[in-house]
């Protein structure tokens, strides 16, 4: 039976960072800053509460969030046909304001909306539940996908280091760099994964070492700083991260620390990989450079909290049984945690007051430093203009 | 006025890790587990109290317990004349096997032992008195001295990256890694410092924020993924850490990460510089391999918690007006934080339930990596053996 209050969750697991309910009315979605304490799950049933979960990382992760937002566009089609076309222009641009960095946003919301275009109103709902189905769909396949192509690439017996989350909670299911991960172990090869935390908001941690741990995959959690320390060893044989954009030139933004770990990989003469799906590439984007960094609210590194209210109101969970607004909450405690007796509200400063911070949210690896890039069209190796450019020519598969 | 409980301490600040009550029958120590949100002092008995204290990091930074030992040891000097001896050389072994890498504990302990050797029993408390005063008032001159040497390596205007705690907090007072940056600030030269948080124990986001913002010193703190994409947009100009051990060769052992930023100053062409009082090296050790590395519980990277009962039953802050045992606690609030509100009891788990996690406490920094040894008989580079025994040969100043 699964935890998750969705008959056939498209995720293939039984948790999902985020579904469509059966009758298209609700965005089923896990809060990713309860776990691992709590597995609980919401249900939005709005484009502006969509959008609110975006923005305060109750779903994280490039490919999650541009299906949530395909979700969210669902739920726009709700309007009355009057007004329905403005209405999605409107929820799009509300939903790819709600952070800058992951191209998969603007993918999503604009593969939506041209689906919309020229139809007749009555037809459009119908039409973009199958649209974010398949976009669904389609990410999950193309985690699978690259995961086949990366897994050829993980030597038996390999020590991964992996940075952030790039799992099933990240992505429609199976996950990228994970999924990468998932595949070498299923291909009968013997991991093991050091996660590094990932600061500030701890997302390998708290989710990675989550779900990684429920796959029995055999994981280290370690702090960002204690790479360097592995590698000095010999003890890291290679690294695989997720991405949020990919330049056209291969250059790649991900989660702050990805090129901390990129210039270690490189000091130490290890591979340095990136799984992502080609809605990740934005061959708009010439370089690096040009990817908007997200600057984000420095409390999430002066302060531990729980419970409380979070930047912007939204709660940091809905006790189980409580329904604030439309927004009705289920939930199912995580199984060893369940026990846990400490889950008091809590604030607890780490910075004293009036230090500056500063919080970007992602880096930017330049191309010349990863070893390869592993998408659902193939390997790009070495990585660069050409090679991003064939890729974009190859015939879409899925 | 002193927020500290002692009439004149040799910190020469208003606050201090550790100081000799003056009757010297207690060692007064701050409890830098509770910074930034509180300053308490203990008032510790015993030499079992003072391994205790530096066994869970009430006072930490390798030139701070060397002079906390010291100070234990006096306390052992109290012993009756029969047994007085071998009652020094276990308060010894006691102190020294509380923490493995520091070397400045052995040194201390030895120089303690070493001093009372020889004098009859009456008059040895009066003199491991006069040496652990001595202890402390070097090992200040020291920082002092390493502060003038290190102020001409900075450039005015520069963004400077410092990692951990390696300030008055870690020493007897003033500093060593910021000793120099306060040296160079007082030389007047204009300077922002860039402190990594240092997980797990977060040293840098608790304690150099905390005595950087209260000597006014520019200081933002930064996540310790964060450093290389400051590197990357060529935001620092250089690095200054301390040091908990270095071997004859000039290999540096300190809190883990340093390697990481070490690493990243190398890939980037920047200046990585160690300061540390002679104390800290040990000439007995030909390289960084031979360095004992501890490790440290897993529930440092695991859980964050306050007011709960540490991991052997020294609690982490004994309320303002209790006493446990002979420990008397004498508090005042620190200033601006004085008001936070939110001071309850918690445990927050960060990792799941059934995830190993790895926690060495040190890293080993390759001598070849290092800049410059910034020490209180001047600087050496390059750095190696041959600098390194100059310095061995040089005079002792102080």
């Amino acid at each position: 039976m699964s935890r998750l209050p969705h008959p056939a969750p498209l995720s293939g697991e039984d948790y999902s960072a985020v579904e469509l309910s059966p009758d298209a009315g609700r965005v089923i979605m896990l809060d990713q800053r309860e776990l691992p304490a709590r597995e609980v799950y919401y249900a939005l049933g709005s484009v502006d509460e969509v959008a609110d979960a975006i923005r305060l990382m109750v779903v994280r992760g490039a490919p999650a969030i541009g299906i949530s937002a395909a979700y969210g566009m669902v739920l726009a089609a709700a309007a009355p046909s009057a007004g329905l076309f403005s209405a999605l222009e409107q929820a799009g641009q509300r939903l790819e304001a709600t952070r800058p960095t992951a191209v998969n946003l603007r993918w999503a919301v604009q593969r939506m909306l041209a689906r919309a275009r020229g139809l007749a109103p009555s037809a459009v709902r119908d039409a973009l539940v199958q649209e974010a189905l398949a976009i669904h769909r389609e990410d999950v396949e193309s985690c699978r996908r690259m995961g086949a192509y990366g897994a050829e690439l993980v030597p038996d017996g390999a020590t991964i280091l992996t940075h952030c989350n790039a799992g099933a909670l990240a992505t429609g299911g199976y996950g990228t760099a994970l999924g990468v991960i998932r595949a070498a172990r299923d291909a009968g090869k013997k991991v093991r994964v050091l996660a590094d935390e990932t600061r500030p908001y701890l997302q390998g941690a708290r989710l990675t070492a989550w779900e990684l741990h429920a796959s029995r995959i055999d994981v280290t959690v370690i702090c960002d700083n204690m790479a360097a320390y592995w590698f000095g060893r010999g003890a890291i044989d290679l690294c695989v991260v997720g991405a949020d954009r990919i330049a056209r030139n291969g250059d790649v933004a991900n989660k702050i620390g990805t090129y901390n770990v990129a210039c270690l990989a490189k000091l130490h003469e290890r591979p340095f990989y990136v799984a992502a799906p080609w809605s990740t590439f934005d061959l708009d984007c010439a370089s690096g450079g040009q990817i908007p960094i997200e600057q984000r609210d420095g409390r999430e590194i002066t302060e531990i909290s729980r419970g409380t209210t979070g930047t912007a109101g939204f709660p940091l969970a809905a006790s189980p049984s409580s329904t604030a607004g439309t927004r009705a909450a289920e939930t199912r405690a995580a199984g060893p945690d369940a026990a846990h007796p400490d889950t008091a509200a809590f604030r607890h400063r780490l910075v004293p007051e009036g230090v500056a911070v500063l919080n970007p949210a992602f880096d930017v690896t330049p191309g010349t430093l990863v070893t390869s890039l592993i998408t659902e069209r193939g390997v790009v190796a070495p990585v660069g203009e050409a090679g991003i450019a064939a890729l974009a020519a190859a015939e879409r598969r899925s």
